[in-house]
């Protein structure tokens, strides 16, 4: 990892200026005044000195060693500039100057002809048109923003130089620090992925906060991601959501977004904790930097000085799933001696309005003592009678010497000031309103649990007939084909082992009927053709065929219809399958162009169509991950068998959806495969794709 | 409406005390300092003045008339204080007094008889146990609380003391003023119903906002709800919403907080706009004091200074479904203009972070003349070039002179906090996040959409034959029962016109076919009996019998294995019906014991039984309710025509659901009826009825 770039010895400004509002005096002054302990030489051929520092010609002219450059030039120039640092031997490059792939075409063309040179010469490059870079543990402020923030444990990624600014200028007001800021603007080298590996060894960072709206490599950031998640929470706002949002970030940055659920499949299936806005993002930071983890198998116990407060709070632990502590008898028997008798004893245990710190203190001893608290949440209302900072204060007395963490919410505006002051200075994490305290709290838990899990993940191979498929891709390729029939598909997926119905192709009449009476009624009979994508939509399918009458009238009936719809289609005859009964899912295969190959599962039909209930992962999967999507869709009771039926074959589900991301795996050419209905048997009766749909990549392309 | 509880001309402060932490102190003290011009008569028989001012050993000894009393008074003494009050001619009682329903049976009774004593003598009662009544209007701030607020336009009823001093600490760090502000405490008397009823006259009220927990009469609720929010909008925060947050409500006030879907149904049938946390309750509140409603056929227009929160204000309008402008070639070619080449001259604007005042302004004017332009949002990040009190006063010049609402989203901490001090100085709504300044608006348009369709709202009146049902409930109480038969409950919905198949019963093999026959194949035979409910789960029921030899055969197998697992069901015999097919969807009533008849429509089986899809609606309903109904379930495009299937018959779907709502109406001794399921017809093609489950009241329960 570029060590150079992150925590460079020696920086050059090129770019530096006289100019008291120019990028690269302001550079300058905030790497002085940072008290940046290395060595720094501004560059520019028109000063001896800018702000008493001794100023080169050109980054060729400094004698010695310059690990790092930042880059604050004109647009146009970075090209000579990145040739200089090169034979220079340069390490790294901030480039803050803009002007580049956010501009258009010519932008993307200077930026391209940047990323070339810097390959050339072995330069790691953040930026261009970026914010810049901040190392508190450095005392490098190497960016254009006078806000320096106190060293702490919070590393940064922003892909906007503006959410930056936010965060920094926030983190002032609340008493905040951060390790490492990094903004990485156009990313023509360093992107998240890089980040992340280099913040997951960094001691100094405990946790990572990042701002994200697309991404280049969607599969390298997920490695990393993983493998960072484990050691350290990751929290991500990946903004571009919507439709409209995701106009926004492309004529933004140029970011390609690809769409929001695979990126909400990505982060699931790494253990980032999503966030969707930016007061979550801080809400969740400052809750992680400040407070141990709970442990995940208790409850939380919520103290408040007013009902109404509890009541919401106790709402909203249902909204986010966390647990309130049941109390002990003994718990409750001590707060029932010390309290007054108005006061709740039970969860949320309530002080009442009157309430001093010593009540609160004994509340909060008490519940902590239990064995089933694990996180504590203090309430406040300003009621009159309440003495806030001394509350404060008590609260404050906890940081640092407890072993669960304690959050809390004291509400209101001029009057709860002081208090909240008190809870910032001591790094108490004071929440404005008790839904986002327990918001944080639960994302603590969350944490927790998914790295638990991750840890602990299983990833099954399937040995397909590789030689098997190829023929079958080679065939199509030969013949221009990117839509593969159904029976092309059937054989991929019997070459790895997915189960398909009984089934023949016939060309006339009478064949079907001797297929049919081979096979055993009821059958279905499908038109067999290369150009027909959906069967059903021009009337190629006719199920539940009896008897020996069913299929000749339906053979009759469904060539010619089908002829007429589709005039240019080719035409082979029909398939007459098994008809198999039980439940109907849909699993399927899209190649994303960032993140690979992305299985969709969800019960067929409506469901998937009209409800729109699917759960997506990305390949790999891990039995964990296979396990989720299957029990992720909100129609999952379906399947486990509600109403009384018997459950659905969950297993051999499973093994299906191994194999499907195993073709994926195996075969990049396939761009898009669907099993659509895939029926699943009760338990122990198996599953059978009875349907397939494949598409391959156009050659060449 | 008790004129002279929230605008007394003489008010007497019983339990007045010289003990400055007294509440019977404070509150004399805040009258006094809030300017109070009416008459004030402190009552303590142990004092000759109090503050300067007069003392009474009773009410009764004071000279002329007192319109109310404020009581702080020790809870057993309330009693007695009452009588006197009711012998004085007091019209009107403010009990700030604790210690009653909250406190358990014994306090429950204390409260009674103090109610029957305010009956007898016609005092209109506040509380008990509440924190008092300010009215900025009348310079009188009866509670005692120190905060007091200044005038404004936002009127409170609040369930929960703490969320009152909450909410007026916050206001006074805002900048945000009240017309009334009501703690409504234990509701012995005046509850919600009767301060929308004030509040909607109050002219000094142009927006309300609740806190409540729990309600025992919902229906007055309602209508006096319905009748408010016609003229002004009502923003309420329910807490006790989920299982945890109930039962804390329940411990917290005594209050009885029923199911949470029906305070869901009950408040968007009466336009209500519904929050969820505190915080959304403060958002609310500020836009509709200060700004003006949008004009709901347009969108919004987003001007920013960071490409970042431009994305993120453009993912909140696609959460919460805010229409945002497009703008027209000529905006869009003004902007162009104007603006620097690197700035976004689409929406959102990007005026780009070096923009100060005079560029905000160009563009906020610029979209403001463009007609799809209905609400604007400005959005600044701190950055370093920004002038952000500059911005800030620009904005603010826009308060008062706009007929759109302005909205502004300033970031940050530290460097932006003056700019926001200016903005709420002018009273220019601004939010500390993108995404609470959309909901912001949001709720805007929602509140204008809902009040426009509210006010065009038919109520269809069904007269069915009362005397058919009355003889069906007559039987079943005659007999003791309080479970119909699906017999009689098809009688009942006969007798109101809603459709059932064809059926007949028998009580013999020979008779069942001998039905069959006559009423044509295929049938569906159930087990007949005024004792078994739910008919499938006992075996009791056998569909799509296609001749007379599986009639037979039913008949033969259904009775003994009902009568072997139900052993004391009395069976009659089974009924013979038409099998009707269909989409399958639930009807049901049950009555609610606050908000009466609440209506059930969901698709039948899985999809109310495992998605929980439905949608609930109180009795009386519109027509729009109706609609809102059928459309507000997830399922609904099944019910329209999804895949390529034939439209349902929506209007006679509708028909049904007005005819049960008329049966729930004109038979308060149903307390239970649901279809399940009704069979709707493809368009024109009929619904049908094919269960009924009719459950009444005992007598005399």
């Amino acid at each position: 990892m570029p060590k150079e770039l992150f925590e460079p010895d020696s920086i050059a400004i090129i770019g530096a200026s006289k100019e008291e509002l120019k990028v690269g005096h302001i550079v300058l002054r905030n790497l002085l005044e940072s008290g940046y302990e290395g060595k720094i030489y501004p560059v520019n051929p028109k000063a001896d000195e800018i702000l008493g520092v001794k100023c080169f010609a050109t980054v060729s002219d400094i004698p010695g060693e310059v690990q790092a450059v930042v880059v604050c030039v004109p647009n146009t120039f970075v090209p000579k500039v990145m040739e200089q640092c090169g034979e220079k031997g340069v390490k790294a490059a901030i480039i803050i100057t803009a002007g580049f792939k956010e501009i258009g075409k010519e932008g993307a063309e200077l930026e391209h002809q940047v990323g070339s040179i810097a390959r050339k010469y072995g330069i790691r490059v953040l930026g261009p048109n970026c914010l810049g870079l901040i190392n508190t543990q450095k005392k490098m402020n190497a960016t254009f923003t006078k806000n320096y923030p106190k060293e702490g444990s919070i590393g940064i990624s922003s892909q906007s130089g503006a959410i930056c600014s936010t965060l920094l200028d926030w983190a002032s007001e609340i008493n905040v620090g951060f390790s490492k800021f990094i903004s990485v603007g156009n990313k023509v080298d360093l992107e998240e992925a890089d980040i992340l590996r280099y913040l997951r060894d960094d001691p100094a960072t405990k946790v990572i906060g990042m701002y994200v709206e697309g991404m280049a490599h969607g599969t390298e950031f997920m490695v990393e991601a993983e493998a960072t998640s484990r050691h350290k929470p990751i929290i991500a706002l990946k903004a571009g959501r919507t439709a409209s949002g995701a106009k926004a970030a492309s004529s933004h940055t140029g970011a390609i977004s690809s769409s929001d659920n695979v990126y909400t499949a990505a982060m699931a299936q790494t253990g980032i904790i999503r966030v969707h806005t930016i007061e979550e993002l801080f809400d969740l930071l400052l809750v992680f930097s400040n407070m141990p983890l709970p442990n995940q198998y208790g409850g939380v116990a919520i103290i408040t000085n007013a009902g109404g407060l509890g009541v919401m709070a106790a709402d909203a632990c249902g909204d986010y799933g966390l647990r309130m502590a049941h109390l002990t008898n003994e718990t409750v028997q001590k707060l029932h001696s010390y309290l007054p008798e108005e006061a709740n004893i039970y969860n949320p245990v309530d002080v009442i309005g009157d309430a001093k710190a010593d009540r609160y203190e004994f509340a909060m001893q008490t519940v902590m003592d239990d064995p089933g608290v694990v996180a504590v949440l203090v309430l406040l209302a300003p009621t009159d009678l309440v003495d806030i900072p001394g509350v404060a204060k008590m609260v404050s007395t906890y940081k640092g010497r407890t072993t669960m963490p304690v959050v809390s919410c004291f509400v209101g505006g001029e009057d709860a000031r002081e208090g909240i002051r008190i809870l910032r200075q001591a790094g108490i994490p004071n929440y404005e309103s008790p839904d986002r305290a327990v918001r944080a709290l639960s994302a603590m838990v969350e944490y927790e649990a998914t790295r638990e899990r991750n840890l602990a993940e299983i990833f099954s191979t399937v040995r397909g007939d590789r030689m098997r498929v190829e023929k079958v891709l080679r065939k199509a390729r030969s013949e221009g084909r990117v839509s593969l029939s159904e029976a092309e598909g059937k054989e991929i997926l019997k070459a790895y082992g997915v189960p398909v119905p009984k089934e023949a192709f016939a060309d006339t009449e009478d064949k079907a009927v001797a297929m049919a009476n081979r096979i055993g009624y009821p059958v279905v009979m499908k038109v067999e053709s290369p150009d027909i994508a959906h069967k059903t939509d021009v009337g190629g399918v006719a199920i539940n065929l009896k008897n020996e009458g069913e299929v000749r009238k339906q053979f009759n009936l469904m060539l010619p219809l089908v002829r007429e719809r589709v005039p240019r289609a080719r035409v082979d005859g029909v398939s007459i399958q098994q008809m198999k009964s039980g439940r109907e899912v849909i699993v399927g295969m899209v190649r994303d162009d960032q993140f690979g190959p992305v299985i969709t599962f969800g019960l067929g039909g409506i469901f998937v169509e009209v409800l729109k209930d699917v759960s997506q992962r990305i390949v790999p999967l891990s039995d964990v991950d296979v396990s989720e999507m299957i029990s992720g869709i909100k129609a999952y009771p379906i399947l486990t068998g509600a109403r009384g039926k018997k459950p659905a074959d969950i297993p051999a589900l499973r093994d299906v959806i191994v194999r499907v991301a195993q073709i994926a795996t195996d075969f990049p050419a396939i761009t898009e495969l669907e099993m659509n209905p895939v029926i699943v048997g009760d338990l122990e009766q198996g599953v059978c794709a009875v349907d397939a749909l494949v598409i391959i990549r156009r050659e060449g392309a």
